[in-house]
């Protein structure tokens, strides 16, 4: 009975919803795998088509803002994270973490300078420029984690340098966003941002350095417990717990998610079982956060020539400085791995997009700008996979311990840590 | 940061209520467990704890219908009954087909009169009391698969019969639900009513018989894919697919989600990484239709004597109804095999909540019915699965192919189908 479930009214339609959005993901994920191109590109056009910009297939009213398919995008990079992280082990990151750091510096200053350029170019004004700038620092580490994970090289050294470098690139982002927003409601609170730094970084590396030993432990007291798959369920609550933790503390959920996975990587090495439950719910909901990035473009937003060349220009732009300046920070590795690590940090996907959401709703940045960013934001993430597809392709796939299609294209091999710092 | 999500505000807030969820629902079922009763009464008190009565521990805005609760409550229960129908080959159901038709004739007659009839010795209206036996018709299968599903007893041949059961009840509990509805109304369409019965028992049978072939094919193509895990995808993809299929006929989701998981039992039969990712997301998901149970107490009904009467007579009729209802139509297969469908049978769950909602939506019943329904259908889930695990635990568990705890406490054994008919 249609009215057998507990929302009567809408809950069809939900289950379509989601039907639609599996479907068209996989589609294009499969067209773009014939073409030799990455999945994720596909999928994330496929975001682009059923959603409102093309045939609009998805009631609007899933669409919104803390609705359900932008939730269910979410818990999905929450999870992708996490499963990204029970693939690492914390000790492959802190080795290299000084090569890390200087990533994100450049990584970030290069691309808001050239943003707070260009937008004063264009007859922004100074505030506006400023947070074009903040727009174009953030790293969206989820689309390269997927990319690399479906090559089985999340494990290759240069993959290490990109997740430590999200990582300090989200705090460093959180910092200026937080210097922006200030100045655009008309005060910097320096105390408050004292301690916002304080807190992201004291959470961070907190958790990154002693969760693997805490965790240690409790999963061994935690497989003792009775009901069924206790290590799983312990991950899950500790992934949604830690990511709310990050968010609370004022960094990106997904870095708790991140973090949570680490904690657990050594405790679950040899157990394949909860990494493989965790890839399926991983598996089930990626599809949504890639399709909901896609259906983020307005196509109405772009109804001048301006417009458009202001768009290309900033893509452009978010391309160019975030590879020149986490490039020249891979001094030293030689030009392919300097490469691998500067075409990583590309993507700025979903983190992006609220970057120019809260300086729109603000009322600070203007319409065009919005726009622009929000091209920039759904372009990276096309433009960055086939590239990092092309370098990483002579990468030798770290296929230890799990056969090749393990955790849905998460592979990882064993321990041959290679320190690069 | 913790506007670094796409829908600032709220959403950090999501992430704990999740967490929340699952912490209390894994720790209320392990101490059930460790008091040797069923993990599922613990989770579903879990829900009552933390809910409304309670600690109201969860934002009221993530709960009401159509909301972020009841919805992956409502998706939980679609991927729990696909879970079950992927260890259930069609034959083993048709084999039973007609003792389970039997059943759930009887198991639809008796509960129903009982309930006219209670409620019109408590002074209800004749249309007031027909919505009453309407709704302790209802069986929600998804708590019984749960228990046997831990107990590795989904291939018990009274298993088999109650799954079976569960499915003509579902039409049987939609078509009366319709006569009800249009009595209420003022006027039933008996055309309409016809098409309905038509459409609901077409669509099961078709899918039932032909959707085990069709998909052997389909699934043999779809392997050669090149996404990763291409007939997982189509699992889930076929689960919604055909759920909103069910709905769209007028049969329950749960059921459509059966019959896609069915007919994929063959074609995935040696393929346990289909079944353990497939797990994965039904072990995510499955505590929050649990606890969703639990949260629709309201106490402050119950706040007059009378009432709470009415309500544990009205629980104690359809315990004892459906008990004999269906224990009578197992005649022949012995005491405990009577007794095994007659209690398999006897949880409501969300399903009588839902009858109980559009009456009272409708205006027809009373709150003190409305109240007496939900604590029935609450109750009913509780009481049910210590009954289910007495009577079923001189069942050999039919550790066939799977490990004892693989797919999450769902172990199905092999092909030694017993034809009880």
């Amino acid at each position: 009975m249609p009215f057998l479930f507990f929302s009567a009214g809408g809950s069809a339609e939900i289950l379509v919803a989601l039907a639609i959005v599996l479907f068209s993901a996989k589609l294009l994920g499969e067209i773009f795998e014939r073409i030799k191109q990455p999945a994720v590109v596909g999928e994330i056009l496929a975001g682009v088509i059923i959603g409102p910009s093309a045939l609009a297939l998805i009631n609007p009213e899933f669409l919104g803002s803390g609705h359900l398919i932008p939730i269910l995008a979410e818990i999905g990079v929450v999870f992708l994270l996490f499963n990204v992280g029970l693939e690492t082990k914390p000790q492959a990151i802190l080795a290299v973490g000084g090569r890390a750091f200087i990533v994100a510096v450049l990584g970030v200053i290069v691309p808001f300078v050239a943003g707070f350029l260009i937008a004063l170019a264009w007859d922004g004004s100074k505030i506006e420029a400023m947070f074009i700038g903040a727009a174009l620092v953030a790293t969206s580490v989820g689309i390269t984690a997927r990319v690399l994970g479906g090559m089985g090289l999340l494990d290759a050294p240069t993959a290490r340098i990109i997740l430590g470098a999200a990582v300090i690139d989200d705090i460093l982002g959180l910092l200026i966003l937080s210097v922006v927003s200030g100045m655009g409601k008309g005060n910097v609170d320096y105390v408050g941002l004292a301690e916002l730094a304080g807190m992201a970084s004291v959470f961070t590396i907190v958790v990154a350095v002693l969760g693997a030993i805490v965790m240690g432990r409790v999963a061994r007291f935690i497989g003792k417990m009775k009901i069924g798959n206790p290590v799983f369920n312990l991950g899950i609550i500790l992934c949604l717990g830690l990511s709310f933790a990050a968010s609370y503390v004022g960094v990106a959920a997904i870095i708790g998610a991140f973090l949570a996975g680490m904690a657990l990587s050594e405790a679950t090495e040899h157990d394949r079982k909860t990494h493989t439950l965790t890839s399926g719910i991983t598996e089930f909901l990626v599809p949504f956060f890639l399709v909901n990035i896609g259906m983020q473009l307005d196509v109405t937003l772009f109804q001048e020539w301006s417009v458009i060349v202001l768009a290309l220009v900033i893509t452009g732009a978010a391309v160019l400085t975030k590879y020149i300046g986490c490039s020249i920070a891979s001094y030293g590795l030689g030009w392919r791995r300097a490469s691998q690590v500067g075409v990583g940090m590309i993507p700025r996907g979903e983190v992006g997009i609220v970057v120019a959401q809260i300086g729109f709703g603000m009322g600070i940045i203007e319409p065009r700008f919005f726009a622009s960013v929000l091209f920039m934001a759904i372009a990276t993430t096309l433009i960055a996979p086939p590239l990092i597809k092309i370098l990483f392709s002579s990468e030798p796939a770290a296929h230890g311990n799990v056969d090749s299609d393990d955790a849905g294209g998460i592979v990882v091999g064993g321990d041959d840590l290679h320190h690069i710092g």
